[in-house]
């Protein structure tokens, strides 16, 4: 293997490592979305928001470790945000 | 470069990122701990342990990303969690 070769892998690989996480967190969010109108539990926006913090911390770090683009970084963290804001528009919407 | 230079080459710039880090957190410790005596924060407590679950998720996604080796990464999670235990023991015998 040459050695872009397996940079291009080590990138690939850490991509598909923050999109995995990436979904996990999307995955929660669509939880408390489904449940709005019947069970809201409150710790959820805690979890979310610790959740959050986590993966912008790993996002950081494969950025600072060069095997993701800095603009594709953002572009992961900002599609989360913006679903985690449509959440809580939907929670105060709901108050 | 051959691909095994590469290899070495990201892997001991991660180490060395989580090091930096790892070190970062280390020095909000020692402050807490030189301060024990004369003005102590309750709010250390709090960011020292959001500092470690963010970077104990970025351990994590060095290691799943293939370029820490996992007993590594638990050293030097371990040593920083050391570091942490000894500051709260101080804290429990000072009150």
């Amino acid at each position: 293997m040459t050695s872009s070769d397996l940079q291009e892998q080590l990138n690939m690989k850490a991509l598909s490592l923050l999109q995995e996480d990436a979904d996990k967190i999307e995955k929660l969010i669509e939880v408390q979305m489904e449940n709005l109108a019947t069970r809201y539990c409150p710790l959820y926006e805690e979890v979310l928001d610790t959740q959050m913090f986590g993966f912008s911390k790993e996002v950081d770090f494969a950025v600072r470790a060069g095997l993701v683009n800095p603009l594709v970084g953002k572009q992961i963290l900002s599609k989360l945000e913006r679903t985690l804001a449509l959440l809580y528009e939907a929670l105060n919407t709901k108050e």
